[in-house]
């Protein structure tokens, strides 16, 4: 069996909203610890990896399962969760099928046709950073959004004591500092100056959860892929993008 | 003459919204007692009645006289109500035209020219219903959007303790749930248990109009026409809607 | 040098929200006393006049220099003003670029790339008005905006006791009358009844920046040209509007 009790659907459609904008499906794996996934985008430019932990949970209560999503249809479904909708994930294992109920002043219940997905083969990269930037979601989210009005691309430096987000236009620049004077800023580590530069359209997908109040943690290297962390209701999601290869 | 002041342009804007997504035009009857019109959408599928009693207005002078109203460009105007804004309906048989007139902090007047209508032969349907469902409007209308992710009908079930509004897809279901037990359903009356299926389309334009603190009513048989009925700034609206016959 | 720096990125955005409408670039003109431009729009139908004194600014020191400015990359870059940043205006002469600053938790930086522009040979009109109209900025906005559904152009009207927006169309009409009782009209002097007709989609775009308490003066004549002005974060617009010629 596995059912699983959420406090606020609404929280919980952002970590969906944000993985379905890189994966078109997902396996989850679910078993008394909690929900995992696991997966790379199609073009393999990117990884995303969500752990939910039990804990995070109001009730929960699961065997172990692999259950297979549409990432669409069930964004459409957690569209519809209203501001203090509850959330029941069910799987009814007869029908094969994920039941999504909203509960509030009554039940209204989704019920999802299961896809027949095996766990993914992918697995978190082991890398070992120097460089770890621990920023405001929203000022690095929107440093993303105006470096798009430049560019398509965004190069990330950090040093001990600064981290950039820069993008060259053929007219126009755009840079956003971070310096431990900022309150944008909460913590940097590391002894080098590094920079790698990514694809935009990727890096906005992978915030677009965030919202006020949100910390994200960036790891970054030369010329190597970025690992960014955060949390959502209680869902962390990792992810990791490979570097562009500048001309 | 016809004459009449209503408080709030802005909610009887709500009124216009929700009959102009249904009806092209309408034929409004005025007569001392207040306003009345009653029609039938183009295809014929639904029915309209709209009345508002002279109570509902601040201010009310009226003769006897039908004002044929061209609905999309009445919406337009009603459009451009502001939230304080008072509204003045005000026949100019000279001109043959209906002034509508916002007054605020100045005084906006459109006139809109008449259309040469005559009242409607559309009567109400008299028919015995067995079970009424009193239910918050708001709840009922979000559970037919959640309905029009999953199919283009929906089928609403009464029993004595419960009702249900249902969708079937091809590849997922959805099913809304209100009992005694949930604050959304207000009563429930009716000895038997009956079913019928609706056009998604028809009952999501008639409850347009319905916002957040909405009561709504809902006389329910067995493949029988709905028939639904609620308030909104003191107009009443009832509506009527032909079966869907399912294969 | 040129450096200046505005309290509010976002109220000014404002004006560069309103003059992008008018114009494709701008020749600012800086110099110790503040920040001035004044160009005709590419048909020759409006003038524009944008003057911000030194004191609207938080701090300002500029040398005497003439700044090309692409109005439509401008306008991308200041939609990216968030509540709370201030913005800094700095010329970098070295590269002939304008640098954008949004400062708040962190620093957003855009270089703007220069234009290479004269400063106009456009001159203010200097007309002699009988009448003059202070009104309540929102109010007029809205009239336009009711005018706007009826028709493509607007007849401006005064008295000594009134001030009236009017509108006609093929089937329908619109009239706003703006008198001493009403708390949308200010002050209103001139001893004759004057009229001109006006383009409204040039005075929808004149008026766009004008939002709730914001109060604008009209002068009007008898088939002469609108002038209009109004103020937005310390700076003063003002507008001239060729009067519309009716058949």
């Amino acid at each position: 069996m596995f059912k699983a009790k959420l406090e606020s659907a609404k929280e919980f459609k952002k970590v969906i909203d944000t993985i379905s904008t890189l994966l078109d499906e997902v396996c989850l794996v679910v078993d008394e610890e909690g929900v995992r996934a696991i997966a790379m985008d199609p073009s393999h430019v990117a990884l995303v990896s969500l752990n939910i932990p039990r804990l995070a949970f109001e009730d929960y209560q699961a065997d172990s399962h692999e259950i297979g999503i549409d990432l669409e249809a069930f964004k459409k479904i957690m569209n519809r969760a209203k501001a203090k909708d509850k959330l029941i994930l069910e799987l009814d294992e007869d029908k094969n099928r994920l039941n999504v109920i909203f509960e509030n002043h009554g039940k209204r219940k989704f019920s999802l046709s299961l896809l027949d997905l095996s766990s993914s083969a992918a697995k978190m990269p082991e890398i070992e950073y120097n460089n770890t930037i621990t920023l405001k979601g929203d000022a690095f989210k929107e440093a993303l959004k105006d470096a798009d009005l430049i560019s398509d691309y965004v190069i990330l430096k950090a040093s001990p004591t600064e981290f950039i987000v820069e993008a060259k236009g053929d007219l126009n620049d755009f840079t956003a500092e971070f310096t431990e004077e900022d309150d944008a800023l909460i913590n940097i580590e590391g002894e080098e100056s590094v920079r790698s530069a990514f694809n935009l359209e990727y890096l906005l997908d992978m915030v677009k959860g965030i919202s006020k109040g949100d910390i994200v943690k960036l790891y970054l290297g030369n010329d190597m892929p970025l690992k960014m962390e955060y949390s959502l209701a209680g869902a962390e999601l990792t992810f990791f993008l490979a570097p562009r290869i500048e001309e």
